[in-house]
């Protein structure tokens, strides 16, 4: 691995498998009694989050308190940010801290990329605009590697508002990586032109899902229905919801994935997300394994330097 | 011990006299140089507040932390709740993070027994709605005991809005299952109907206070003044208000409680609050040691299932 | 040591002398690989913040968990404080829980030497009002004495706004009790008689950074611009503002501090702020530092009671 974890993109095919093979050993270690283990006992994590969250920000804690870690928590409104200092002042002091890693979520893409090359401590894209979320699509690979055996000969549908979603694109771009056929459905607003990555878009959910063995499903961020993405949630849901129905048209085997939180009834029914299919609870435990690997391995590499 | 702490109703009197002792050897160990000890290493608790809270959630979190456990804090202006999803799903969440114990504190009451029934980990109720509040009764008992010597043939004397307060609720439950005389003094509106558990009713605080060994004093929601449960602060005072005339009509070695924060001077006088007699500090130290053996013997529950 | 420290004024020179010596030894702890000692374990540290802050915060919390101990954050939005209880019953609740140690801000002068003489934890003064900020000037003392040697001898030069400065005030009485020249410039409204201190006072910038050895800049409260004190920022700039050009007038070796966050422009201009005789990383840096050195002496001084 490199100093940083930015983006998916940057990844080889190598260093992905690498990450999955190290959080299968981490799922073995929150899976006992005692869920923690002393690696990265007297190291410091700074989880700076300048968009809300609780979901990812929660997984990422709890990876590094089980990895020993000293934890650090900044959000926008108590940070000094406030005070008018700049972004690059406020890294600094941090870094002059003595910080270890920085995890960052912020609401402008490349913001984790510039951090990370003013830096000396190693950068943790934790989503950036609409760009990446490289953890999630590693924990995706890892829940779909766990249910299926591998990426290489699958056919994965990735349903929804693809055109917003930085869920999606590290998806496409760690899918496109393997042998694994991408499908994206959703409506022709909200599907980005993905032409170099090997996807085969479809308008009709109903044909998308055909043969799927893996079905993942996108949050919709419903205040973009008033900015005229789609009519209404009734109709966002009679055309790109997931439902019983809907799902038998995959692969019998198929799984159904969502990063959560989920919007019951709007992009996904009820029985659906908690069908014996639905493997997103595992997704959530997944996410501190995958974590976990990703803080031990870039803390491997710099050990090593 | 069951699998969770959901209220004083469902407890037998052998169960909360192993937690008075459990915590009496936890008392030990908090007044020690180092106030900690590795029972709890390994495990996880996440505290998860939908009512703001100082008190109650700094107490649970010292003693999680005293136990060596790792701690998550969640408050709803942060938590995902505010992304539209619902309780259970985000209760379903937590669990999959591999959370051993959810502390949880709710304005409805049932909450926490509609969460205990849907997970695996131990639900340990910090206060729902107007019904429970389990810890600080044992907290109380506890602290009548340290300074009594016994629950058992004392007269406990509970003092202002019971019919609003679960501190009370949960104190008349854990009381009379011993051989304590409760009485209830209040005016007419905040006195609910208990008469199933051989409570006495004063409208008359000094005929009630008579012979009291036990004055517990509740806290008064200056807010519902303006609901008309009573017509003013002062006038408050005067009918329902502790100072050192009123108490000396209890025993002469009676103890006063309050489970905090007061209002100095709406239901208890400065002077009181500060006596001899007041163990309101000591309810605050003994908060931590009983909330760590509640913890502590949930956990052994566990570990010998 | 006392028990607390509220200020730099009640201070000997040999104190400070000591508390610079023993950050000096954790400096090189916060540089090991493993940044972290069990000097304080389970001690438990508040961080009562009635004032938000995060530099200063931060930096405590980082000492804290460097040396082990557990900590506890109050912020005011969150404490009981705003159901109305005095500030006497929250610290004295906060006492009761068993905590070693309050380290507190608060907008108004003299608090924390309230607090500190009715409690028994070692109280020390984050921050109280335009009074003292003694961590900050031990922090400035010891990264002088990093670069120079000693304090001794030195022209030290305070800019800007020292009237409401608590970070100025507390620098002066360290500085007093050694044999150092201290000069306070800025315009009359914003520099407060502080001849008892035997400063030199310099309405004109140019003169008073003649031969400086260390050029201390203060960040100036844009908010009072509109009290009064000065007419606009870009004027602020013109007569009281650090530049290259200005910076020549003092010692070619001499440095540069700012206690953060900067207003880039405006007190102080980037070339600057990033030149290499600018110290104001090493400043965050040593901060984490001598607040070790505060909390272990204090707790070294309690156990030798």
């Amino acid at each position: 691995m490199k100093k940083d974890l930015v983006g998916i993109k940057e990844l080889s095919r190598d260093t992905i498998r690498t990450v999955l093979d190290t959080a299968s050993s981490f799922k073995d270690v929150i899976r006992r009694d005692i869920k923690k283990v002393p690696a990265l006992r007297g190291k410091t994590v700074v989880n700076l989050f300048f968009e809300p969250s609780t979901r990812t920000k929660t997984s990422f804690e709890l990876a590094e308190k089980r990895l020993s870690t000293d934890v650090l928590n900044f959000s926008v409104p108590t940070s000094s940010v406030v005070k008018g200092e700049s972004l690059i002042d406020t890294v600094r002091t941090i870094e002059a801290y003595g910080v270890d890693f920085i995890v960052i979520r912020h609401s402008s893409s490349g913001v984790p990329h510039f951090i990370a090359r003013n830096v000396n401590a190693s950068v943790i894209n934790a989503g950036d605009g609409t760009n990446e979320h490289p953890t999630q699509a590693l924990l995706d690979a890892f829940s779909i590697v766990e249910k299926k055996g591998s990426l290489d000969g699958l056919t994965v549908a990735l349903v929804g508002d693809i055109f917003h979603s930085r869920v999606a694109k590290s998806n496409i771009y760690l899918l496109s990586k393997f042998d694994t056929k991408i499908r994206l459905i959703g409506p022709p607003p909200l599907i980005p032109d993905m032409s170099g990555y090997g996807v085969e878009v479809y308008h009709d959910m109903d044909k998308g899902l055909r043969n799927a063995d893996v079905v993942m499903m996108l949050r919709i961020q419903t205040e973009r229905q008033s900015r005229g993405f789609f009519p209404s949630l009734r109709e966002y849901f009679t055309y790109w919801g997931l439902d019983a129905g809907r799902l038998s048209l995959a692969e019998g085997n198929a799984i159904v994935m969502h990063p959560g939180p989920m919007n019951r009834g709007t992009e996904i029914s009820s029985d659906v997300a908690d069908s014996p299919q639905s493997v997103i609870l595992d997704q959530v435990t997944n996410g501190i394994a995958v974590r976990m690997a990703v803080l031990y391995l870039l803390a491997g590499r710099r050990e090593s330097e």
